[in-house]
């Protein structure tokens, strides 16, 4: 049976600054889970209504679960683990890696953290206000990907001024992505749907990318910045 | 003022079988809500906290408004739309379309019918078991493209075996997608990202297609969806 303080600690952890605080997450769904472990993260606790056996677990009633949960609809297993620490990895030889400015969708970064995994991109760097990659809408929508895949907060200007590889931006008003030749190593840069990728950041960046769109009448637009990145990943890695 | 009867409407829109009831749909959100005023879209009943005045709407509390939203956010308008009547559109000769196979997701749904708008679809054949595209989710993460993407709710067995064009599959086992040559019209079908295309349908579709994953260690099993739709209709499109 949890306490009052044990269920207000875990819904507390909606929070970005109470994660930062306790150096905890939340992650929910056995496929998040069952990944984070076997990927030797580890859980500091799991409550379950009813989990495999291979996962010890505390049970916990549906109606306390369903209370605590962070999702819309609430899985079987929520676990707390303990977040990782990571070192910022240095760009430029190492493959290709993507910035994320100002995406405030948990979904969004979620997705993108689960593509980055699928195309064996290791590193994100996001700028400070991107949504926090151990939100629990993140996490559960990455599918277990952020096991694999580290995201690093941190100045996107100053990162893309360092960056000795070719940085590419994506935006409305480029050269054609069918048209545009990738380097192997590099950076591509992700801006939000609403506002694009931050002017001084922009400035800095030579090699505009567009997505030219094919609807002949008023379309949308914008693209989802998930189904944009899937996009571009797919010809920067085209063999 | 609304009525607890108005109220109780509203909030009972959630549910598919009450929206074809009525025939009514609620959108959310005030780029989803001019988009569909822009595309002739009927309007029953417009309620917001605060909106343009170009847009006639009943003035609503911002608390009310939260107690009858369908999203986890509200936004500012809430609008009570007709269901338009579409005519199922016959395939071949059209350029392309896609077909979904027991797709969940409303997100997902959203996504791909405006990735649809983009790439110039107008039309989405979905099996019965696809979440209803007037679901409120649906709607607004649509962006507005559901006033210029139809979904058709029809038997994907028997449409495959009636369609005149080229088929294609999105399966894990099947050609490179960077391989393939696609017909200039003709049906793409997209699973589940669990269970993938059923089996008595898939065994009617000869062309396999599959995005590699380029990941070197345990990556993910799947991709999201609405982004391996987007990768595929990237190359359908391809110039």
């Amino acid at each position: 049976m949890l306490s009052k303080n044990q269920l207000k600690h875990i819904r507390k952890l909606n929070k970005k600054k109470y994660r930062q605080e306790t150096g905890l997450f939340v992650a929910e769904g056995e496929k998040v889970v069952r990944e984070l472990l076997n990927s030797g993260w580890k859980a500091h606790e799991i409550y379950a209504t009813h989990a495999p056996q291979d996962i010890p677990h505390t049970p916990i009633k549906q109606s306390l679960l369903n209370s605590v949960s962070h999702l819309f609809t609430a899985s079987p297993i929520l676990a707390i683990f303990h977040m990782p620490k990571y070192k910022q990895t240095p760009i430029g030889g190492h493959g290709f890696s993507i910035a994320l400015d100002s995406i405030a969708d948990p979904g969004n970064l979620g997705t993108i953290i689960r593509l980055c995994d699928w195309f064996g991109i290791k590193n994100i760097y996001c700028s400070p206000n991107t949504v926090d990659c151990f939100n629990p809408k993140v996490v559960q929508s990455t599918m277990g990907s952020i096991a694999r895949v580290q995201c690093h907060y941190t100045d996107l200007v100053s990162l893309v001024h360092h960056c000795e590889s070719e940085v590419y931006a994506a935006t409305l008003n480029g050269n054609s992505h069918y048209e545009q030749t990738f380097s192997s190593n590099g950076l591509l840069v992700m801006g939000s749907e609403s506002h694009g990728i931050g002017e001084e950041l922009l400035k800095k960046i030579r090699n505009r990318v567009t997505i030219p769109a094919f609807s002949t009448d008023t379309g949308p637009e914008s693209l989802n910045v998930a189904n944009a990145t899937a996009i571009l990943l797919n010809e920067i890695f085209r063999p």
